[in-house]
């Protein structure tokens, strides 16, 4: 019985900066199962991914791509000579292509293609008439199928033909001679059947199916909560097009919800750490761009109060603490509700209660931490006039937080844009732009005057 | 044949608040996956949640609470009488226990534990020798489990009178007669064998199992990566403790990465929407009380600039600008890194090489963005010493970002502590201190002199 092994990835990282030890580095790939090596192969700097990826077998080359992040796959892609690259695709099937078609250059798309056999160019095509935010895009043809007319004996010639394959193939997929899909038959159920009785009878109808248009995230927690291995996806004329299982429904998960959280600083799920520095750099431009203009709009807003914190430049000091205080406040309600958002746990119906809720979270802290630091600005500026001013900016600045956090992500979703990319930077704008304003505002009036 | 849905919980939940259709809701709660009414449950505010959970069967309501969040099943528990609570509990197996008995009152706890069989006893004994992070803990019981002395016949019974159960059942675990984990028998391969054949022969010995020491986080990578739909967990004498399955583990994972992005503003994934608002305001208080400190610590940073912001409110009014943008830049390279971290991509062999590409990010952005705001800054103020001197502070500020978005989250997980917390808190407060600090510094040397 082999020992049961957890990942090391610092291991295999360390061994891939040694030249010598190549022959070593190779073996212990190829003991790992492919999504460990893709991870293993991302923790790598691009000089030593591509030669550990290179070393590996095609098979396994190609495995590890697929479940790579796109990014760090592009980046072994562009290290590679056109033969390369077509001696690669030459071993994918039709499945692989689909999940990588976006980063192979236009003329090695097309000699894959060209390489395809009639069944598999048909399943190419229907694939392609998804988008890729749609399950009928990354349907997987690696299932059995067989007819609601076959007998049991058919069934189990083709689990037995499939044995060495253990990677949910415990159901076969039932379909009518029009290649509609009729429901599952599971392996459990044959057991004690004779070889002559009919698979109609013992059909499972329960098991949901998935429309094509259905977006992927969706399709994936259907298959998650549905306790099934496997869900057969299926056209408009429920013609089946393939299945989703549920380590593909993981694996779409588990990156949608990497994704939410790099896109609260800009980035998304398939950044390579090792990208070159200066695609990173161009990527990263645009989200520093963005924040510089709502830094100068907050920075606007204090320009407004000049003459005031020429005269009191206690409010400048300040000034930071009223910001702060309305975006950490703001961001706490806003993560809440994205992430309510993205369980769709949040509807119109309960829009008011949270926003009551939320709006009492931020009157009680407001408070609380208004009086915190009053007392603490009149201690160090020795006035309480100053001190009251800023416990009402803060006071009016974290009920301003809270019923931000609440209706930006909202409205954000109403217009289709993803709340965890935008929220934050319009939510702490608001907070910065209002914080400003109330606390010098009130400085201008209370101590100039 | 049944038509396949799609989940809707923005018509359950407003059917929650119509006091007539109470029927029509338990109706349409009872058609759905356990972890659907759960969703469902977490969407409605407390009073609509606990007379929907209070109109479903016994065997529903447990079900339902055992995948709902810790807060959102305690605000529950609150709401029931101790009567509710036993017959609650009464009807509750061991691992339904094992999973609730954190918020469950000590009395009824005693209670529940009373009423439970000997063996049920024993394993809820063996689970709590673990702690809640570790699998052996969680292991699951519901799973057949045959002696590898058995015959073919008796696996067959086994799977015949659990027929109805189709949770990722295909699959024995086979044990001897010590109890103790020898392998997998899989539905497959029992077809077309007969009644006589022995287990032993066909024990699939390739499967990996886990330790109960095993982080559960860890268990359930291993689970995902493994092609298996469970795997077995043993103890430290290798006797079989349990299963975890994917669908268990898959509910870890998500809930693992729903928590990073909750922490990145000092919430857990625990947090209930509709938590009642003085718990709600307790718990974030703690963290608008930590980042007031930070805030306090950058205003006194200013503080000891007074004398130059009475001279130059330019200054002042520019400040936000150079401490955004630190922030942000130093926020893509935290966010990217604690990504890393949580998959274990980041290994002390590549420290550097990661260290030297963000430095050369921070460079180019720096001095971009440097550029741009001189220009700017020239324009508004119309002085080119002020827009040197802001540039200038850009440029080290984002190295400085940069580099702390590299080391702090290394740093804090050396010390054990979740960089996902603590990482921004710390970060900001390094660039807003930094960059006041050079920022006002450089503008005292070169306007006050």
């Amino acid at each position: 019985m082999a020992d049961s092994q957890q990942l090391d990835i610092d291991e295999i990282v360390r061994d891939s900066f040694n030249l010598e030890d190549a022959i070593q580095l190779t073996d212990k790939l190829s003991q790992l199962e492919p999504e460990e090596v893709a991870i293993a192969l991302e923790a790598m700097p691009l000089e030593q991914r591509v030669s550990a990826w290179l070393s590996l077998p095609p098979e396994e080359q190609i495995a590890a791509l697929t479940y790579m992040r796109v990014d760090a796959r592009a980046n072994v892609f562009k290290q590679l000579t056109e033969q390369q690259l077509k001696t690669l695709v030459e071993e994918m099937d039709v499945d692989d292509l689909i999940e990588l078609l976006d980063e192979l250059p236009p003329a090695i798309y097309d000699y894959a293609c060209s390489r395809l056999d009639v069944s598999q160019r048909r399943w190419l095509d229907t694939a392609l008439t998804y988008d890729d935010e749609q399950c009928g895009r990354f349907a997987d043809h690696n299932m059995l199928i067989i007819n609601k007319n076959a007998k049991v004996r058919d069934a189990l010639r083709l689990f037995r033909e499939l044995a060495a394959d253990t990677e949910y193939h415990e159901a076969l997929f039932v379909v009518d001679r029009n290649g509609c899909y009729v429901g599952l038959v599971h392996a459990t159920q044959l057991l004690g059947l004779t070889d002559f009785q009919a698979i109609e009878n013992i059909i499972d109808q329960d098991a949901p199916w998935i429309e094509g248009e259905v977006a992927l995230d969706q399709a994936s927690d259907m298959v998650s909560r549905s306790g099934y291995n496997a869900l057969a996806v299926v056209d408009e004329n429920h013609k089946l097009l393939g299945r989703l299982s549920i380590s593909r429904a993981f694996d779409i998960v588990r990156r949608n919800l990497e994704n939410q959280f790099m896109l609260t600083a800009g980035l998304d799920e398939d950044e390579d750490l090792f990208s070159p520095v200066i695609a990173s750099a161009k990527r990263r431009a645009l989200w520093l761009g963005i924040n510089l203009l709502t830094a100068f709009l907050a920075a606007w807003t204090i320009g407004l109060f000049e003459a005031t914190l020429n005269q009191v430049v206690a409010l400048a000091v300040l000034m930071p603490v009223v910001a702060s205080m309305g975006g950490i406040a703001g961001s706490q309600t806003l993560t809440l509700i994205i992430r309510g958002l993205a369980m769709e746990q949040i509807t119109p119906s309960t829009y008011m209660a949270l926003l009551r809720k939320e709006l009492g979270v931020g009157t009680l802290n407001g408070i609380l931490w208004a009086l915190v630091i009053a007392v603490v600005t009149y201690f160090w500026f020795g006035d309480w006039v100053i001190g009251g001013i800023i416990g009402l900016a803060i006071v009016i600045n974290i009920i301003v937080a809270a019923i931000s956090g609440v209706m930006i992500p909202i409205w954000l979703k109403k217009f289709n844009i993803d709340p965890a990319l935008s929220g934050s930077v319009i939510l702490t704008t608001v907070t910065d732009v209002i914080g400003f304003c109330t606390f010098l505002g009130l400085g201008t009036l209370f101590l100039l005057g």
